[in-house]
């Protein structure tokens, strides 16, 4: 099986998954509506794809990941819908379909992203591990998501758009956060799952980390050189919207050889885990070698 | 000791639980004011209070409702905040001071929100309790807060308020959801809590839903026959914006009717319990006998 073959059947996976938890649930059914509109919306599942790479990697079935890879993909949903909020970055398409508060409205979408967010929690409650398994996810995924992670993250990335003397410490440590911390949550929960050992999941974790930073790094060497059409906006908006980027902190080949760095230290935690683990590896490939 | 002073005491419990609780936690400084800015405007605690009330009639610390006081507050504050936006209830002023988009703006308004609801549920997985009981209560605490309980009910709640049919029953599980699901659930983790029996748990939950409705429907009478300056907004709101009330739909002595029901069948359920409980008795008088 290759890679695409991979990552579509763990797509497949946590759609099914989030369909299934959202329409068990009663709700009304504008609400229910907005929610689907949005987890319906597609995009990569990077998070959920790499819960599932440590599932497989330990010979685990996909099932033992389903309420951490749909809970992982809600929060990743309702943070791009309340993303895209008039107040925030004012955004009306995502992924080439109008944005959740445009389709909707911005109550609605508000009220959508609350709700994918709690539920999500909710979800996690329901997990066939040990109540004691399930504190430890719910503890880290609340770290990962909250006020020192994915939101804080988001709220200093809004400070530093407005100025012109971020350092290279500080645009890591928002990445870290804002899109680091998920990634590194979606590994470590999956070490749990997978049932392995603490040095284990200290690896994974290692992993989750670089391959976050080599995400971002990626993200903004495509801003510079990708293709307009293939990534589907603007080449050079970062640089058009004076944004702090690794291409501007670091040249774009010190941003290359930066790159390259990530992949190799997430190349040699793989290499430190108990067993070989090439999905992760085609995981960092993934994300290194992709176009958009 | 009277009403007043264990309100008091109570307030002073969840507050100081807060205060640590968001001190403790890593996040920008920013996030950290805006939080701290809203969780400090005041309020009656009336959800903390409760859980505090079923400890103390159980003969236990408040210091076990620690987590489960403060991070019901966190939600109901993050509620407000988010309700307050200009594309929900559009509102300047809260208790007297500039609503959180206002002191702050729009953008990290919406992300207190979010990181006070997130943080909430993580807070939870530090409680002193079995492993078991965290899970559970996590699970309610979702039920109740999300797309089945206060998402859903204020989401019904904005619909409801374009349309001049409401019907009591629309109405009652509107109210049940948007503000009584929290009450009952600061009852049924109190219950936990405590390690009160199953029967107790149920009649604590029975209690929590007619204390609920009973809280609604003077709220509702508070705004046709309150005093103007009492109760801090304009008297007679309600029907001016054409809102479905309790009064509306039953007249004010029918109103008046079923709040006697309500208190009735609260003092019901508070009879039914294996010990006397004259502080939630307390609770009920205070929130039916209050003028604001």
């Amino acid at each position: 099986m290759n890679r695409t073959d991979d990552l579509n059947k763990w797509k497949r996976a946590v759609e099914l998954a989030m369909q299934e938890l959202i329409d068990s649930s009663e709700m009304p059914k504008r609400l229910r509506d907005a929610m689907a509109y949005s987890l319906e919306a597609g995009g990569k599942r990077i998070r959920p794809a790499l819960v599932y790479a440590v599932l497989e990697t330990y010979g685990m079935s996909l099932e033992r990941g389903r309420e951490v890879a749909a809970s992982l993909e809600m929060v990743h949903t309702y943070s791009l819908i309340h993303d895209d909020l008039p107040a925030m970055d004012d955004d009306d398409l995502r992924r080439g379909r109008p944005t959740n508060h445009r389709q909707f409205d911005e109550a609605t979408a508000i009220l959508a992203g609350d709700a994918l967010l709690t539920d999500a929690f909710r979800i996690l409650t329901q997990m066939p591990l040990s109540a004691l398994d399930i504190v430890e996810i719910i503890r880290i995924f609340g770290l990962a998501a909250g006020s020192s992670g994915m939101v804080g993250g988001q709220l200093d990335d809004m400070l530093a758009e407005k100025r012109n003397d971020v350092t290279l410490e500080e645009l890591q440590s928002i990445h870290e956060r804002k899109t680091g911390a998920l990634l590194v949550y979606a590994l470590e929960a999956g070490a749990i799952l997978a049932g392995a050992s603490v040095e284990d999941r200290m690896h994974l974790k290692q992993f989750g980390r670089h391959l976050g930073i080599a995400f971002q790094i990626q993200d903004d060497i495509l801003d510079v050189v990708g293709d307009e059409e293939t990534i589907g906006k603007r080449v050079g908006s970062d640089e058009l919207n004076d944004k702090t980027t690794y291409p501007k902190l670091l040249g774009l080949e010190g941003a290359k050889q930066a790159l390259d760095q990530e992949v190799e230290a997430a190349q040699a935690a793989i290499e430190s885990l108990s067993v070989p683990a090439p999905l992760l590896l085609e995981m960092l490939s993934f994300v290194v070698k992709r176009n958009h």
